[in-house]
């Protein structure tokens, strides 16, 4: 039975179960075997993580960033390790995927959240120099991070956004693995644990339990020694451990479920289809469809070029690959999404036949329906299949199709294609603003699967998207105030003041707002 | 009985019952008949608003900002209406509190709001020109606004903080009136309604009912129509406001209760302890003490000048006079909480004794208690007395001391009174980074009541002093974005971009973060 690390040994889990991993790509159990912790590993884990957030609070910000960079070293140092482990965890591909997309993504991600804790620039300085008041962010407290299956680096518990965003703002980790990779996560402990002991930072800074009971993970999120939450995964465990934190006032962030509308306007269809066939294509069934913002939803208007879109996507879709998904609860929620999609009347365009490959999969699924069973049954038809397969709605006129719009929910994304001649001008500016308000960020002429690491990304959206639609999971700074609390000194002593907020600017360098202007001088 | 605002009509309500408002300085009913509305009235008001809302948003900037500059204007011009009408429904006099202080501080917060509004710096437009990538806040949707009875101008529903923040963000505010000023609240819509008429912004920019069943009241915060929720207000009546809105995901900003801690150190009594309660004794007294930031809880350590202290505070509190309370269920409320302390064993210093005046009053109330009692009951003792008493704390050692702090909730305000000679300075490193978690605002050397209106200010704090750590009330333009989403565009053509998020800066004057620097320049 694998440890865990707790209070910066590794130990023996007191374990109330166990569980393995699986290879996706041939179903079958890999060999390491982990602990369901009981509460005692929880509670152990949250008094270590209360007292390593004192020590945080009091050392000089550079010593986390140091922590950051040593730990992104590591992982470039152990990548094949890294790579091979979540390989077999997670069916990816080691290349292109792993070890050149999502690998360097975490590494780079890890060395912009160094940058931003020694820069201190996230925890937005505010000074009223005529009143004497001063503000400005500072960490709230251990976070617990729930990773998601899909991104076992780049949003992995332990070595992620979430992860990073939270020890940039100084508040220590407690790790919840996620199940389907919990052999990937325990090698960026280990990696995080060895940074954080050649860097100086206190035991119970980074924390990896692998599972708990249901009851016990909301009893983790609800504790007073919990700053806040950050969690990646399904809707129903998500709403679970929201209620939980909601009821005691902790701050909870979720990132839930996506359907990520993609709206394709006739001019663009005609301009350029086959070419938008190919990006719509290789969107979907990118890392077997399985992205928080693949597009699953995509609305036409009816007409010759819709019907060669569908049939070109539904050739493509019968002659590519099936991918491996990532476990075998994801193979059956997706066949459970599409039977609910087609037993609310959308009908087969690609797919229906079970491969017959090994290893957990579902056929490359095109659907389609037309608005008006949309607009009858939304929620229904707009159920997440969170893996390789779309839903096609086919609308008769405009007002069908923004009736469509009308009646999502909350995404992550959306998405509008049109010509560059102006034709579809007119039906833009009728859609967009629609979409707008129902997507945290909205594109043109671009699939949404490309999520960069920037401070103008933003990867949020309103409920049940997320939890809130004012915070962005990805994206340095602009992530990292999740984890903080609006910390205002008013007639403070100079010499208590933290360094940022004194008169002089610690460094010259930081940005900060002194009398509702943006300022690197002094006051 | 008179009537609601909903659609932009003066209309008779759909009334399920009505009530009448209270002079508190004699107890008596005010002549005025208010309705408690059907669900009809919020259905109709809700409806109107979600309209509204998307002419809002289509409507340049500079009309919501000149609407906030009327209004201000025509509340100027009924200043002295509007005066009588909360002195007869709050107590409050005239002079200074309402006319020199509430007043103006109101007007400056809508003609504050109005210049936030103009130049969109609280948008924080957040430019990545490499990846195309354009980020900024934007009007959420329709906002409930819930105003607390204790400041019937600065933070009544139609006029005050939360009013201001939400128009400014584009939000159309559907007001729930507090029951205790409800004739106030209507001469502010209608002054707002008039406003709103004379700009030409939507009906249903501003509505106003007064009163729902509770039932309604969880139904309206929960409602898809509705962007966000403000409520300021009793913790009771809040929490199952955030329960309603958080089981579906809606944000709700919630100001609900705060002892606001005091620690006067040693050196600090001794260098100028008349001078400490004098301040002390004004700043418990000052309305009734009904404010949010009502210094509830002093915590001091044993010895004589503490005794002295207490002795002088004592005698103060019997010899002011005893001031109105804003209805019944407050003096009810602050007597059962007097009650709560006593129970726990704190000891009567000064009250007890009820007051022969007429109208809703309690005794000015001074209680004691050990840190030993304190810390074994923390939740009993820090009760919320609102009103004018507070409890102080006294602890035999520094241990003592900082344990009384660790047992505290979150607050929205803390103190430290330390003297300047440096003898108090190793206690107040002691004492401050563990209050520093459980406050919104740390001061030194000054009572917690006056709450500036800067973009400094922090009228916020942990739960349950608020529902979440990092948003404040009070402060333009930082409270504006809580009724905002974070709207990203990626890859939009230049001509469809909002207009601060195109390349040339729409003012040359708007702060924007491209690539990393807060600059005005064009990208």
């Amino acid at each position: 039975m694998q440890p865990v690390l707790i209070a910066g040994q590794w130990r023996a889990a007191d374990a109330a179960g166990k569980f393995t991993a699986f290879n996706p790509q041939t179903g079958e159990a890999l060999p390491d075997v982990y602990p369901t912790s009981a509460w005692t590993d929880v509670e152990a884990a949250l008094d270590t993580a209360a007292a390593a957030f004192q020590t945080l609070r009091t050392l000089p910000r550079v010593k986390i960033a140091e922590f950051l960079q040593d730990f992104a070293s590591r992982i470039e140092v152990r990548s094949e390790e890294l790579c091979a482990l979540a390989n077999a965890e997670t069916g990816y591909p080691v290349k292109p995927r792993l070890a050149d997309v999502e690998l360097p993504r975490t590494t780079g991600q890890l060395r912009a959240a160094a940058a931003a804790c020694e820069d201190e620039s996230w925890t937005q300085p505010t000074i009223d120099t005529k009143l004497n008041i001063r503000t400005r962010f500072e960490a709230l407290g251990p976070v617990a991070v729930f990773g998601p299956n899909n991104f076992p680096f780049a949003f992995g518990s332990c070595s992620g956004g979430d992860f990073a965003a939270a020890i940039a703002a100084g508040c220590p980790v407690i790790a919840k693995a996620n199940t389907s990779h919990p052999g990937t996560t325990r090698l960026f402990a280990e990696l995080a644990q060895q940074a954080a002991e050649a860097v100086g930072l206190p035991s119970g800074t980074v924390q990896l339990i692998y599972r708990t009971s249901h009851a016990d993970g909301e009893r983790l999120v609800a504790d007073p020694r919990l700053g806040a939450v950050a969690y990646t995964g399904s809707r129903h465990a998500g709403l679970k451990l929201k209620t939980a934190a909601d009821a005691v006032g902790k701050p909870i962030y979720l990132e839930l479920s996506s359907v990520n509308p993609v709206v394709i306007l006739p001019g663009a269809l005609k301009e350029r289809g086959e070419k938008l066939v190919d990006e719509f294509v290789a969107s979907v069934l990118m890392g077997t469809g399985q992205f928080c913002t693949n597009p699953g939803l995509v609305v036409l208007l009816a007409g010759a070029e819709t019907e060669q879109f569908l049939t070109a996507v539904g050739k493509k879709f019968e002659a590519a690959p099936v991918g491996a998904l990532l476990s075998g609860n994801v193979a059956e929620s997706l066949a459970r999404g599409v039977e609910v999609l087609t037993h609310a009347g959308a009908k087969v365009v690609a797919g229906g036949k079970k491969p017959d490959a090994a290893g957990f999969r579902q056929p490359n699924t095109l659907l389609r329906a037309t608005a008006k069973q949309f607009i009858a049954e939304p929620h229904v038809l707009q159920t997440e299949c969170f893996g390789n397969a779309s839903l096609v709605v086919v609308c008769e006129n405009i007002n069908e199709l923004v009736g469509v719009i009308k009646s999502l929910e909350g995404n992550l994304t959306g998405c509008v294609y049109s010509d560059t001649a102006g034709s579809d001008d007119a039906t833009y500016d009728a859609v967009a603003p629609v979409l707008r308000e129902r997507v945290g960020r909205l594109l043109n002429d671009k699939m949404p699967t490309g999520v960069a690491v920037s401070a103008a990304m933003n990867h949020g959206g309103p409920f049940p998207a997320t939890g809130h639609p004012g915070f962005t999971a990805v994206g340095i700074p602009t992530a990292i105030p999740r984890f903080a609390m609006w910390c205002c000194y008013d007639n403070v002593r100079e010499q208590r003041l933290p360094l940022s907020l004194r008169n002089k600017n610690p460094t010259g360098e930081l940005a900060r707002l002194v009398d509702g202007k943006w300022t690197t001088s002094d006051c």
